[in-house]
């Protein structure tokens, strides 16, 4: 089966990172392919930065779509596109949000998820609760780190990370921690050797649930809400495709 | 005050029509400009159309921003990117939608809204969840024609929601019907009178929103998630800004 | 157009300050009239003074009626009496809890409101709910200070808010502050200055809403469980009206 | 043990019918008295009914202090004044409402109450959700008929109650029924028989929860909410005293 | 009537307990009786306990069915079977953790749960929001103790539980406690006297429970959900019966 | 890897279906083995039968984990004693409900249950709920046949479902369909090819998703709620082990 990873910002060492994590754990026949657009911003941190990579990536899904690709896994943990993402593509699209979020469920009572900056709590937060943890989540911290800073001094991150993690265990009451980063993926085993806690990336996560939905004949539905997108005049799309 | 009335979908008609709602309501002293991105889907039905909108939609934020616009209205009922335009604005930004329900949630106990096509129905039951309104909302209905069929046949158009209405005086217990499409707003008048009941326009209640809001010297928060966004190389930027 | 502001409590000064926080935002051609029933508690601290206050609260608006008020604010951050209100009006009536809650989900993510008692905070926090803000409204904070006591000693009740309102930003996440009593209006832009936050003031988004739902066309749906009362011998509503 | 039962509409005959409904299910050892304002409406259908029987109801709350009332049961469905009755009273304060939904939802897994006026049934719908029903109550009925009309033809009242029991279970799944009016009461037995449904009638529920919480020792908690209100100038409170 | 308290779990000292705490309350018509199985987990500390426990608590019921008892009391704070044993049960079945949450609803806006062990936190969170406590139940504390140890070292026991209750009442804003286990039932009274709080003993408030819903005629629905099981072959039922 | 199937009723049939049905979607790699316990009610319908069947398929867990089992799946619809389960189990537990769910949340933005009998529709409710999804579950729908009635007539039991399924789009709008019962799952395809609905059994969610989990490396949290049972004096567990 081939899976397509897309990272929607620009940074190819983000890409390299969330395919090295990904390849560790794909199955003996999965092709995995990861890619990232050059017209994104670099990172994600907002709403805006979300709408502004989210073309580009549609347009990856639309090539994807042209060369058989299975399904696809959006390695960004605002989980940007993503009903967008469904609409355009057959096979199943996962979010690495979502992914970490109904591993975490089926392991644990009660979870606490680690982002980056403070301006990014809300937005995992809502989208906690449209994935249906509702007080399974028990809180979104922040390390207060700029997602491109967490590869500039992996040791600092790592250590702020392990703080965090102890807060959630002990103050949050904590079962299980989801990472809320694609960039913090490769931290994950290192995370969970030093606190004992099951730490939980979304990367990894979305590319197993990926190949379970494959492997078990699930496509995207095309009654409703994901149907593919009605054919209209959108001098956008040819823009941004060509780009 | 000068009020930026922004159609994210490239019809101009439909601009047109919600920029005539828009006048008939504004205060003497509002300067109301209305336009729409010509790098557009030329309506906007479900996710998809939604994402292709959005940069186009922030470049005109952004223009605006720098000539001094004090508030946005987004006139489309899913309210595309509302999150991010309210990241790169300084004044209120006020979603159809999100206004709609509010006036909704001050005249009556419980409301209908009623959109287009069928497709649209579990995004707007998901904003109506997100902006509040909970077991107020009773139903979304659709009369299952496409956003551009409505200004076809104004007469059957005008027909179908007066069924609508009256179902959902009749089965839902409705008190308030919402008009889900801007390109419903100038049938309100004639709904109402025709049905007796009230009948709420997004287009209209945001700009009186916008007005009360910039009136009473509300801005954007910029503590947090609506803080403007970070710089960072941003090549699709640029690209979508100079379309 | 004319708006009645009316403070439920019997204490001219509050009414007095609410008018003053109200005229400073109303449009040119609003005409707002405040007043204050003389037969009620001197304030509202719960839900027994609440309900000591509303039936003369309701008998103001039965005289605004009869004279063409065409909208009216409740100044009472516990918004007593808010549906039976609506019931005997025909145009809008905006409490100001509930319009500051509306005001805070269109500039901020997450807020957090700060009242008096301790025992106003469960009131405020089912109120919020009711609203719809859901886990938007971070937390309910009080300064621990009886209503009365606010006008006492400014400067010492802006320190206490001061401070609240730091650890709102601080511990709860805040975007913005909702100042949970209408006694505190007129602090309202000094906490801003001292502060660097949004703060909120029920009163001035009260007003506002008004303008802005009667300007839009908007009146009270009289189809469902706010038309009007049915005629019944009521004693209690003769002798309160005789007051 | 002594219980205060408090009709807070003006109609004697409801009175006397809820205080008939309560002697049949009392312990032996309760003294049952029960009462109703001379100085409120007729009945009670929506806020502003509610909002001016309230006042007359807590001065006779107040009484029952003086005279040393173990508990009170609020005999109207909306639960009128609940909160406020519980910051004037030392023991227990039950309402109907609140205590037929406690009782469904330890004898069935989901429930439908049946009410009289369309009106009532969002009313009742945010008490059922406010007590914490949510999808358990499967929906509020209404049979189209003003409470004072219930006693005028119960054979017709019997029988329009019938029919939406019957369709409470075929068409809601309901597997209890709620009365969801005081005026509803002595008709209980008889819809048992006739639909083979268990049906719950609030004031039957209110009497025995009431026995059962002054039974167990527990009064109204002093600590917060539902502490005594603090003493103040209320003008209000002295006139409706008189009254 | 006759009313058949179930300790869940098979120490008989807790039985003992749970049974003079019930007797303290019971009406003097009520003849009480109360047992556990022999064949059951010392303690259920957790769903495994809860499971093991379970099918011997329900032999107990049908053999309670055989000889005439009015209605159940569960004791066992996890409230552990009791859908299960309202499906077996003529009469209502009450669970502690369901009739300390009710009554806590009727005196008070807000209470804290205390508990034993940590791992029960989540298990009583749930049950507390399936029981429709929402926001109401501000907290679930544990003092960090197995629960047969709460019995070796009373005083030590009392200790704990003063210094949770006080952090309810100053951190959480309790208006009302909770002892969430049925092995603290006895130290219920010392415990309000020494804090001055509402304390509430989920096994007197289900017996008090218990007898209002036989005294008012209610029994478990076996319309839907709750009717007996189907007759079915069922081999571990018979096994357990005979144990 | 190893993972077991465990039915928790003992009608071998049943369990020989849910095993083809495993299998056709299992990877090469895994070993696929599936049980029944022999004491077990013959089918699961209601909270009774789980109750009994509970104990036995805990003891089979405790095997597995003898033998080294990587995962197991429970081939349920009512996911008898999850928590229970993933308490014993060091590796994950997966209940075919929440599988299906959360495929369900993946593929559709609506979806509708259909089980068996109508009293197991308020169980399937609750777990919907638990589980996350919210409003996207549009209904559970129930063809009111027992569980070893479907295997009797499958044309007749075919046909219940397909118009159940054409119900549930046409009134529902569900777009995805969930088989509520272990007992239906070889009818998936045939379902999804009459009705041209994605169609979802939850034995393969389960089975592709506990594939998913251990191919990930994740293993049930055991800090906090899911640890491993205390050991104590347990005669049930020694007793319910021996058969």
């Amino acid at each position: 089966m081939r899976i397509l990873l897309i990272n929607p910002n620009s940074t190819r060492s983000m890409t390299e990172q969330a395919h090295r994590s990904a390849e560790r754990v794909a199955a003996s026949d999965t092709q995995l392919e990861s890619i990232n657009p050059t017209s994104s911003p670099a990172s994600i941190e907002g709403h805006a930065d979300e709408a502004m990579a989210v073309p580009a990536m549609l347009a990856e899904i639309r090539k994807g779509e042209a060369r058989g690709i299975d399904a696809y896994v959006i390695a960004c943990f605002d989980d940007p596109g993503l009903g967008a993402a469904r609409e355009i593509a057959r096979g199943p699209v996962i979010g690495i949000c979502q992914a970490a979020v109904q591993v975490a469920m089926n392991i644990a009572t009660r979870f606490t998820i680690i982002t980056t900056l403070p301006r990014s709590v809300p937005i995992i937060e809502d989208l906690a609760e449209a994935y249906g943890a509702g007080h399974r989540c028990r809180k979104v911290r922040s390390v207060d780190m700029p997602v491109l800073a967490l590869e500039e001094d992996l040791a600092h991150t790592e250590e702020m990370l392990v703080q965090e993690i102890l807060k959630a265990r002990q103050e949050d009451g904590a079962e299980a921690i989801i990472l809320g980063c694609a960039g913090m993926s490769e931290l994950c085993d290192r995370l969970k050797a030093r606190t004992g806690m099951p730490v939980i990336d979304g990367v990894t996560a979305a590319v197993k649930l990926a190949e379970a939905l494959v492997g078990g004949g699930y496509a995207t539905s095309k009654v409703g809400a994901y149907d593919y997108p009605r054919t209209k005049e959108a001098p956008a799309c040819r823009l941004v495709d060509a780009s």
